[in-house]
């Protein structure tokens, strides 16, 4: 993976994409589906909804960091596996043959994935919406145009289609650097 | 629009599409572009970000409710161009000829949506965010199969290409009534 504009991290997340998050505190680490996440600004900060059902959260709360990663389209069946068991006896990343590499946190990037975004927790909610401060984001050049994934919810997922570019209609809403 | 499963109202959104977001007060009422969104959990609640730069937060502070509309892909133009203007002064709906039905609340349901979910606020956070309970959804029988439209963030969109059904894989973890 290759360093990615921090400015632009967030269109890594605004499409709606179904993301993996890993997580990592002591000698654990752990790797989940996650498809409720949101943009909350531009310094890039990430909101997400998960609970203590997951093995990932608790590595979250230890830990206090997270990588988000958009997986690319042929990835599907692996996002699904993943979001089928738990971590708390299972190294997923063994298990599903998932590639990382080192970043700047504990929790380790996803090297065949689009994009991945290095997170620092701000804030739990009793809600269980964690809000997140992104602080490094990498790209792979050769899944950067690979389309992206969304889950329906109901076992129903759509891939990206088309796409078209509206940029001149928009110049004066997008914000510096984008 | 008919009647849909609130239960099933959180498949609207999880997918990640651009939304429209309805808000009314008094004699007022706005639309605008909304693409940071997320499920919180399947009672349904949501959770938005936005903030008091936009004419429909007043609406949404005062008004309490709100109405989040999945656009299908062919209003394209039509949601860029809502999301470009602001209500204080003109009426989007009239403006961009947006025909409206009344739901339970006092924001308007959009009749071409794809669907619509009429939300109660729970809670505005410090941070922007602004969590929602789903009171009532809606579907559009006609537009229930068109493709979503997702924002990139950066004057790039993308709409829903090939849809598969991984449901077998996925069945115990489904929730109830989905």
């Amino acid at each position: 993976m290759e360093p990615f504009s921090l400015q632009k991290a967030f269109t890594l997340i605004e499409p709606g994409p179904v993301l993996l998050m890993t997580t990592a505190s002591g000698m654990k680490r752990d790797v989940m589906t996650l498809t409720w996440h949101m943009v909350v600004d531009f310094s890039p900060r990430f909101a997400i909804s998960t609970g203590p059902w997951n093995f990932s959260w608790r590595l979250l709360k230890a830990g206090g960091t997270c990588v988000l990663a958009v997986p690319p389209a042929d990835w599907i069946r692996k996002v699904i596996a993943v979001g089928m068991i738990s971590g708390a006896e299972t190294d997923k990343f063994a298990r599903f043959d998932l590639e990382t590499e080192q970043g700047r946190y504990a929790p380790p990037l996803l090297t065949g994935c689009i994009g991945c975004i290095e997170c620092r927790v701000l804030r739990f909610f009793e809600e269980g919406i964690v809000l997140l401060q992104g602080e490094q984001a990498w790209l792979n050049p050769q899944k950067a145009d690979s389309p992206r994934i969304h889950a329906v919810g109901d076992g129903r997922f759509v891939t990206d289609g088309a796409a078209a570019d509206y940029r001149s209609l928009m110049a004066e809403k997008l914000p510096e650097g984008v």
